[in-house]
């Protein structure tokens, strides 16, 4: 029971200071870049991708560092956690997002409660959020099934790159976009554009654990590939 | 059988996420970075990077996480693949590269079908790619040789640093080429240039294996080169 | 005896030049970046944080590389430091920060005895410092708990992050807090301004030395978090 | 025989490889950064510590990946290597440094010999090379020492962050400042402020020698330093 409280503690906990992490370099960024965006976004970039792979690393033998609805209920689905203790996973998740939020805005000085009036709407950015999210669970996948020490690292690189490489800078993870729903800056969501984004972030879950399920059935192979019969 | 579908799967998964990546990243930091090329380049150099890393290590023990026909080709010539299953690789390259340009321009609201009227060319940018491809192979090589463990981080970090010091920002792989020439973005390169890069990447490949297959045929040294018999 | 005398040296050196790093790559980006104060930071981080990596893994084993009043006070606290020595290693970094900032201005050519005229005041500034402070003690107690060799890199990494998403840019440290006072540049914080930074780091170690001490005693869980009784 | 000169060849293509990335990603830099001198130190950084850490990691097996004569004097004066194979090492260095600008020249373009006449004079910049000198052969020593295996990701790590904290960006290598004074670019030295850098790196290398030998002469500590006789 204590061991569950604990686990619930650093997903809430974890989901938090990713929050602070995501809103409040974001803000820095964009107070300090004099409107050119790119600089703003390589900043956000940097403490995003390094932030992860400090939260993962030290809150990962805790609770297994979800910090993502779409992880944790990829992992119910594959039953690797029961569905009770995933329920307390997700609120965790949630609460400690806009817990996050507040932190951030407090941080720099920012009224705590904000909504946010950034629209991210249209087809291409559902588009993004469901590649972002189908690389996300695709690298967590891979990486418990073949190198589990290195997930920390590897998911913290696969969000730095996909913040560039994503019309939408990849959310892709549902309680991170609630929460920055809250948030009335660089990294703000509008609420009207949060169902579309949470609707494609699981299509993306979905398709990792089909395409990447059925591709991970395969003994290991050392690098390079070895000769074997051809085709 | 099936699992030679997986390889191939992997092949092609692998170079449209990379190609996705690359034409993606490069859009981003075009859009942000108010014509300065340098920030949008250090946008680009990020997200390729990290994303290789992320691409070799989670399909590396799947396919070898060739993503690229030179690099197949080496393996070939060294017979450490068969020439069936290399040609199948190869295959898969092209035709993953192509399909992740769709999607980084699908992710961007971006027409779907390109072709790229940026002229790539002249003997600088031909000798780019010599180095660059040289590089690349001669790193493979090195790795596989001393550090595997390593490859992904390695391959990435070289990509990371060859993307500022070749003036053709290191293409360094055909697959790669063909799809950018379908992308009329900042990543793009004329049709009528690619001929010449495809070729100095060959040369750029040949010349890894002649010299690294030398130079690495010696015992591994500990750091530092302990004392021995003088020259 | 001697061994003792090494600890203090390694302690005052790292502090040193984690202060000439932090104050130098300040002036550099200053210096190159035309009022940009975005790109700045971003080098003033990328020195840091790569700095901060090299100097704990040289050190470290000498030291235990603490550089900073607030974790050899933790683990005082925790009793795994003695307070005599305790004591030596703080005075310790008082001097080397003081002499790593001297170090800074003679190698930009600046006068070498400055006082900082930058006021950092303000309850928002405060709250990051708490918050920069929490994060830092609590990524170290969890590196020292489950992924020791790791411990340079993740609190590098942490450092990088923290410089953006707290509006503070993450001081998290008295020595270099008040070394800092001592130059009236980028890196600079006006000597009235330290004592609150001070309370407030103080507030954060403490914090994260309550809360991470209990979250902590916990069995280590693989990735993931396996099946079990749920709440 | 053989060997050596494998060894040798290993110098001479790294020490090269190394001045292509710094010559090449210093005017890339300058060529896209429309005079923000910060954002090209940016791209040339990131391209020399990431290169760094591939030629460290590729080319160390072979011959212990100096690529700097001061490095070969230091472990010539430690025995570690003797003295005509660091003679040979040298003069290696030497040679590979200066085909790497011109193939820096080549891949961008430039005439191929050129002299540069950018003054980098007075003590300020003297100080630099001490500093940057001093901190180099320290973490090498450090890394020999304590984590041999790590000493490509820290020392390629310690040129990211020193090309930011010191004054004259770190050369640090005597075989790297000379073929800069035939880059009339970004990264050029004219050949009048050659000595004085030279001297000063000499300089930094002796006391890292000595500071550094005495400090490493300890027991390996765990983190964090255990309860022990006080002073």
């Amino acid at each position: 029971m204590v061991t569950t409280l604990r686990k619930l503690a650093a997903e809430a906990l974890g989901t938090a200071m990713l929050l602070a992490i995501v809103v409040g370099s974001g803000i820095m960024g964009e107070t300090l870049s004099n409107g050119n965006s790119a600089v703003a976004l390589l900043g956000n970039t940097l403490a995003t991708g390094a932030g992860l792979i400090v939260l993962i690393t030290i809150l990962g033998p805790v609770s297994g560092a979800h910090f993502n609805p779409v992880v944790t209920l990829t992992f119910a689905v594959r039953r690797e956690i029961g569905a009770t203790l995933a329920l307390g996973y997700i609120a965790a998740q949630f609460v400690g997002g806009v817990v996050g939020v507040l932190v951030a805005h407090g941080m720099f000085g920012e009224v705590l409660l904000q909504v946010s009036t950034r629209l991210r709407d249209g087809s291409a950015l559902a588009m993004s959020e469901v590649v972002a999210t189908f690389g996300l669970v695709g690298t967590i996948l891979a990486c418990l099934r073949f190198r589990s020490a290195s997930t920390p690292v590897v998911v913290g690189l696969y969000i730095t790159s996909a913040y560039w490489f994503t019309a939408s800078t990849s959310f892709a993870n549902p309680a991170v976009t609630v929460a920055r729903s809250l948030s009335n800056t660089f990294a703000g969501i509008a609420p009207s554009s949060v169902p579309v984004f949470i609707l494609a972030q699981c299509a993306g879950a979905a398709a990792a654990v089909v395409v990447f399920g059925w591709m991970l059935h395969t003994p290991t192979t050392p690098f390079p590939v070895p000769v074997e019969a051809d085709l």
